[in-house]
Parts: structure tokens; C-alpha cells; sequence
């Protein structure tokens, strides 16, 4: 079989960062192979090129050790990171899947992967190929989906509401802001850079932005922007915005967790010390994850593919080319320095 | 109308009370007087005789000045306290109802109250006498539709499911714990004294029930009487509690947020550390008011009422007799005083 084995590089981790920012060195590509072949005999594999890796915030979480409470699990150190992605079929024994199929889901940080089971590979109908592959590592995959099913399903929207989104211009909240805006809500977003703010009004549509780092008193800021209060707050980020966002919110306000990723590189979370205002304004307060809403995944698509095709829908993307930039990639998306969605590229089709 | 004049006996406020704990002496018994008659012409009038008063955790956050972020009116200085309790109607020319009827809902602290108006006032059926009127104040009253509606539809309980209640001896925490165990939940309380800890053991039938105050840890404690972690927190206290709890939730938990009285006393509120759990467990938080509830009352009755009178379901009170014991009533129930639902008698029928 060794006339099989080809190279296959790999992002893997070199040691837990508990607290503090990951750095690229905390991460190191290495070469390894891998026989193009799945093993005879094993049942329900497949053998994957990995086209594109997603860089999301949630695996700053999976660079700590192993803590039952968060439901995440760690990065082995020295094996290739795991994460979503979009693949392609090389060999497959498994019946759900042929070789050349396009799919997106879990996958890792090297050129090839095999996987026995896989436990979460959705195959892509690309007959449409007007759109970019990348897509599916975001607006038309988790991404897209978790902004369509917290801002729906959790939010329970109505036209005319007061929205707010953190983390704006990311991957998620470039999508709810949109999707609040196709709904008749009026959105404000608040994001890290002036790029980004400016992306938010002129590219996204959002009625208003601003830069959260040039804000002294965020209480202030939200005040400001929102002087009728706030109905919905899509979270990603956590702590003192979070904070200052309750005081804000309104009567029968909700509040969708999505992240928090201002708190994920600490040792100790901020406090929060406003919480007693959810008993006077009943306000909902409810973490979800997108896995809870794959069964809705067509459903979804049925809503954003023609909402995309008709330019009503946008999506910005931050693409990185080549494996040997996947350390930078993920450690600079943990600092913020993505402009809309981050993904990897390890191999054209 | 001078001969109509009867003495009026009131509990008024003497001074706001921002921080720390509330004195008997910031309250005062005053005697006024009252004509017994509504003013001619006066529309949607009763001026009702208060048989019992309601002393309730929320009273405290009136004490204090108004602050419109938490949507309670502040008691005005110099008059009678308002809150719920139980009346008869001395005179009417309210449609809805004619002298001698029982009912329950706000009135003021003071011996009769005129009202135009009133803004919830529910008549009482009390053909059946075996019941004390009392429990107008509690059990068949707001503490009674609180517990039910935070628990069956905030929480939506499974049969089987661990339930945890705080401020369990109290006039909501005992009647959750009671319809948890009807459902087939396994409860547990916590309470501030043995005495209400064996309350909750041998008369309500809690599973099991823990002194908070004998705690150093509450989280070992919790992890302690909920090795398989907590389904339901029904959530009276807020505070060190509240986080704790967090750290203890099953993923899909839900908590119902009733009132955070461990906060009403202080100046700046405790922070809570923990909430990214709510992330990675996918946890509800929900503030619930029971006025939002109100037309389910009759369905409530329907299921308490039987209830009661098969000895399912029982209630502890604590009564006070005579308005001017309300400041001490009042007061003491704020220090967690109370063993079981603290009401005030002012006058028999």
C-alpha cells in the first residue's frame, strides 16, 4: 500500500492556552502521509480532501484543556485540529456518500482525513456553481444557519423591533443583521474597527454601527443608539457588553446566546451585575446551538438561496489560501482582525 | 358626611432606603380617618375594608426611590404602603362589584382604602368556608399562580427531571417544590434555618433540603444533592446562588426567575460569573411577572383546589395580627424571618 501514501499536511496543537491570547507558535503545521486508500474491510468510512476550513471563535475554547462543564471538546495536542469544513469524497464504504461528492461538516486541519462514521457531513448540491464552494463554510452552512435559527427560532422576531447584533461583522452577525432588516426591524451593530463599522451601514444595510473600542461607557453608546430601548440582542460577545446591554433592554426583551467571545480568552470571567433587571423587564435570556436546528438545515436554505441569488442577502468573506497559513488565520479571527467570514483554503477542487 | 368619619389606621413609609437592610423604624403606623361613604358621583368606585395583607420580597425594591429601570413603583413617602391583599367591599359603584363581596388583589395598608378603578381585584368565591380567607394571599392568590405558572410554563417539567428551588420554605418556593413532586420530579430546597429545612423535609416532601447559611461552598453543595446536576432551578434569590446553580445545570436546563431577593438589600449587586455556561449547556433563563399569567387563574384554581382539599398540596403561613404589627411583619420578612407565607390580619370579616 505504500505506493498509496502521499504527503498530508496538518495543523495541530502544541500546548493548552488557558488564559490569554493564543499566539501561532501555541500551533505548528507538520507533515505527515496518508494512504489514499481506506483500509480494507472498514465499514462506513470516508476518505476526505479537504477543500476549505472554517476558522470560528468557539475553538479559541478547544485550545484549553478538558472541562467537562462547556461540553466542548479539547484539541488533542500534536493531532490535526477538528472543525467544519467543506470536503471532497476521494473513497467511500460508507452508503450515504461516492466518491466526488461535495459535502460540508466535520473534518480536520490537514490535506486528507478519514473518517469512520462521520458525525456530521451534509453533501452540497453544487449544480448551482454561480456560488463560491466557500459559501458552505458559512452563509449556507453552520454560520448561516446559527444566524437564522437564533434569530428566528430563539428571537421570535416581529416587524418594527429594536435590534442589536455584537460581533457584527462576523460570520454570524453580518446575517442577523440582514435578516432583521428583511424583516422590518431597525438594527444597530457594533463591531471592533472602523472598516468594519462601515461595512455594517453601507454593505450590510444596518441602520446604524459603531466601534465599541471608541466607546467610554457602553450604557452610554447603547442609550444613544437605541433610545426606545432594546427588544433583541443576538450575543457573541459576552461580559461588560452583555452587561450594559440588559440595562437597555425593553419590556419582554430576549436575549439569544450565540457566544461570548469576549470572555474566552480570560483566566476568569467578568461579572455580570445586572441580571436582576430580567425579573423586572421578563426578559428571556437563552443560549442555543445551531446543532439543535440541523433538521431545519433545507428549510433554511429554501429562505437564504433565493434571498442570495436575488442580492438581497450578501455575504462578506475573509479567505486565507493554504495550509501553512492556517496558525495565522485562526489566532488573528481570535483577535478580531477578520473582516466578515474567515475560512481556509487548502485545495481547489 | 362628618358622621360618616372612622378612624384609619395606615403603615407608611417615613424614608427611602436605597442600601442595606430596611428598620422597623423606616416604616410608621399613623392614625387618619376615612368617611365611609364614595363621593358622590364617583364612578368605578369601592372602598374596601383590608382584612388581610399580603407582605411580599418585591415590597423591599419599593422602598426604595423610584428607578424606572425596574418598572416597580416606589411606595410614596408620608402614604399607606400598597400591595395585595384580601378585602370586603364596603360600598361599590363599580359594576363588577356590590357590598359584601369578598376579594383579592392591590389595595393599601391602612384599614379601608378607597379605590377608583382598582387595578386588579378579583372577587372570591368563597362558598366553600374550610378554607382560611388567608390563603387569598397566598396559595389561592399571586404566590399560588406564581408557583404554578413559573414552574409548568416556564420551565415545562418532565416527569423525572431534578428540580432545585431556593427560598423553598417561602410562600412561592414551598407550593413549587410540592407541584414538582406531584409531576414525579426529585426536589431539592434550601432555606436559611433548620426549622424551615425540616419544614421542607417532613411537610412539604422535598426530597432533600440544605441550610444555605452552613454552606462555605455552594457549588460542593449543589454538586453534593445534585450529583446528575439540575434540570430546573426555580430562582427566588439571585446573587452567589444564581451562580453557583449555573455551574450545576444540565444541558437544555431551564430557570425560572421569579424574584433575586438576596439583592434587594444591597447597593450594587453581586456579579455572576458563570453565564457562559449557558452557552455550552444551551440553558434558559427566563424573568417571568405573574400578572403576564392572569387569565390562567381560573385553570389554576381548578387544578389547586382539588389539590387541597385531597391534602396534596398544603401551605405553611405566618400570620401577624393587627396593622400596627405590619412594619415588624414586613420588616422581618426582608431578614428571612418568615417560616412559611407572612400575611398580616388586619381585621376578621
Amino acid at each position: 500500500m505504500a505506493e498509496e501514501a502521499v504527503r498530508n499536511k496538518k495543523v495541530v496543537l502544541k500546548k493548552y492556552v488557558t488564559e490569554g491570547y493564543a499566539e501561532q507558535s501555541d500551533l505548528e503545521t507538520i507533515t505527515s502521509s496518508i494512504n489514499l486508500k481506506i483500509p480494507e474491510g472498514t465499514k462506513d468510512a470516508v476518505l476526505l480532501k479537504n477543500l476549505i476550513l472554517s476558522c470560528d471563535p468557539y475553538m479559541r475554547r478547544c485550545m484549553t484543556p478538558r472541562d467537562p462543564s462547556h461540553y466542548l471538546p479539547s484539541f488533542e495536542l500534536g493531532k490535526a485540529l477538528n472543525g467544519l469544513g467543506v470536503v471532497k469524497v476521494v473513497e467511500s464504504t460508507h452508503p450515504n456518500y461516492k466518491k466526488g461528492d461535495l459535502a460540508w461538516g466535520y473534518t480536520e486541519w490537514e490535506e486528507y482525513t478519514l473518517l469512520v462514521s462521520p458525525p456530521l457531513l451534509i453533501k452540497i448540491d453544487h449544480s448551482d456553481s454561480s456560488l463560491p464552494l466557500s459559501y458552505y463554510s458559512g452563509i449556507l452552512g453552520i454560520p448561516g444557519l446559527t444566524a437564522y435559527a437564533g434569530f428566528y427560532e430563539v428571537c421570535s422576531p416581529k416587524e418594527g423591533e429594536y435590534v442589536y447584533v455584537s460581533a457584527a461583522a462576523g460570520a454570524i452577525g453580518q446575517l442577523v443583521g440582514q435578516f432583521a432588516k428583511l424583516m422590518g426591524c431597525y438594527v444597530v451593530g457594533s463591531a471592533g474597527t472602523k472598516e468594519k463599522v462601515d461595512l455594517l451601514k453601507n454593505k450590510f444595510g444596518f441602520d446604524e454601527a459603531f466601534n465599541y473600542k471608541e466607546e467610554h461607557d457602553l450604557n452610554d453608546a447603547l442609550k444613544r443608539y437605541f433610545p426606545k430601548g432594546i427588544d433583541i440582542y443576538f450575543e457573541n460577545v459576552g461580559g461588560k457588553m452583555l452587561d450594559a446591554v440588559i440595562l437597555n433592554m425593553n419590556l419582554n426583551g430576549r436575549i439569544a446566546v450565540c457566544g461570548m467571545v469576549s470572555q474566552y480568552n480570560l483566566g476568569k470571567n467578568e461579572g455580570i451585575y445586572n441580571l436582576i433587571d430580567i425579573v423586572y423587564k421578563r426578559i428571556l435570556i437563552k443560549g442555543f446551538h445551531v446543532f439543535d436546528y440541523l433538521p431545519q438545515y433545507g428549510k433554511f436554505l429554501d429562505v437564504a438561496l433565493p434571498y442570495i441569488k436575488q442580492g438581497k442577502l450578501t455575504y462578506v468573506e475573509d479567505i486565507f489560501e493554504g495550509l501553512e497559513h492556517g496558525p495565522e488565520a485562526l489566532i488573528g479571527l481570535f483577535a478580531g482582525e477578520n473582516v466578515g467570514k474567515r475560512s481556509l483554503v487548502v485545495a481547489r477542487e
